[in-house]
């Protein structure tokens, strides 16, 4: 009934999560307001992202180039590292620009019930980095549950014969939440880990 | 911070309507994962309806022909004539399946506040279809609301003079709702009920 390019240009947004028909065919009427110029920009982003981004060989986040901005960052701390679930959680952290570390991204989490053993993940080339880098501390910030909490306890385990601390981002309560809306599993975290008030330290 | 190409398609992203920064980003991730034929087909298709879609020369709505499969199709009852807003309302009643009629797309509705006067939309192409061919209906399948409800008291006066019934769809639709979103149900009781434009009673 549409056009068949639209049709297909439809068809396309709703391969894209979280976008049903009905959006897929006003984000598609959108682009036909597209100028020329951003049209073309939007289309070749698509096929630059698919041919250029890759995996820095390294610590496994995306980039364009052979190694990531933040391996080749001399001025970074080496003894610090960061594991991420995926690259998104490196992106994330360096937007908040605290951390001047170093990442490394597993590619998932442990997951028996998905066949994801730790063989599918990059702990194998963490476990080399720890052991030939001066690595004192390994930061987990891995969000909460199951396969979260085995990942953490098999990290913890493979690392243990190194010289390496290995610690995990606190759960809680998300400062400025109301407490009402925290449930309970997040509030028994949060209770679990409270901690001494100390005199503004 | 993203990979340039990356950030590019965030920002391409960004453009669309309703996507935030958020959701520009996890749609970029999501393209990422698409196979290379799904990226291509994406990355094609873009450039296709801004390069092969343009509006029919009769009725105004979007093909990729020199005329729409609906103003070329001999079996359409070419007496009555549905006038809407945009394409996508040609497009929603043909979904429906209920209507063997024609179209005319206005391209707006008169609208004083923004600078949008008759001369602005389809309204003199379709005095000339109605005067050259014999339309005995014009339904006008517009939205509510002021700029409607103008556009529409306007259309017909000017069809006043030719033997024409003018038409317009009946509430049911809610007020402000976008076509779009109008389920087929309320669209086809909309069609049944639709009513003869008085002058300003």
């Amino acid at each position: 009934m549409y056009p068949k390019s639209f049709e297909s240009l439809v068809e396309s947004f709703k391969k894209l999560p979280g976008i049903g028909a009905k959006t897929a065919e006003r984000l598609a009427f959108s682009v036909l307001d597209f100028d020329l110029e951003d049209a073309n920009s939007f289309s070749d982003s698509i096929v630059s992202v698919k041919k250029k981004i890759k995996n820095c060989p390294i610590c496994g986040v995306l980039t364009e180039d052979d190694a990531c901005y933040i391996c080749k960052d001399n001025s970074r701390d080496k003894t610090s590292l960061i594991v991420v679930e995926d690259s998104r959680g490196v992106f994330l952290i360096e937007k908040m620009g605290k951390f001047n570390g170093i990442y490394h991204v597993l590619g998932g989490l442990i997951s028996p019930i998905d066949g994801i053993g730790p063989e599918d993940l990059a702990i194998q080339t963490l476990i080399e980095r720890v052991k030939e880098n001066n690595i004192k501390e390994v930061v987990l910030a891995i969000k909460s549950g199951i396969e979260a909490d085995t990942t953490a306890l098999y990290i913890k385990k493979v690392l243990e014969k190194y010289n390496v601390k290995v610690t995990r981002i606190a759960s809680g309560i998300p400062i400025g939440a109301d407490m009402e809306y925290v449930d309970f599993l997040t509030l028994d975290t949060a209770l679990k880990n409270r901690k001494e008030v100390l005199n503004f330290d």
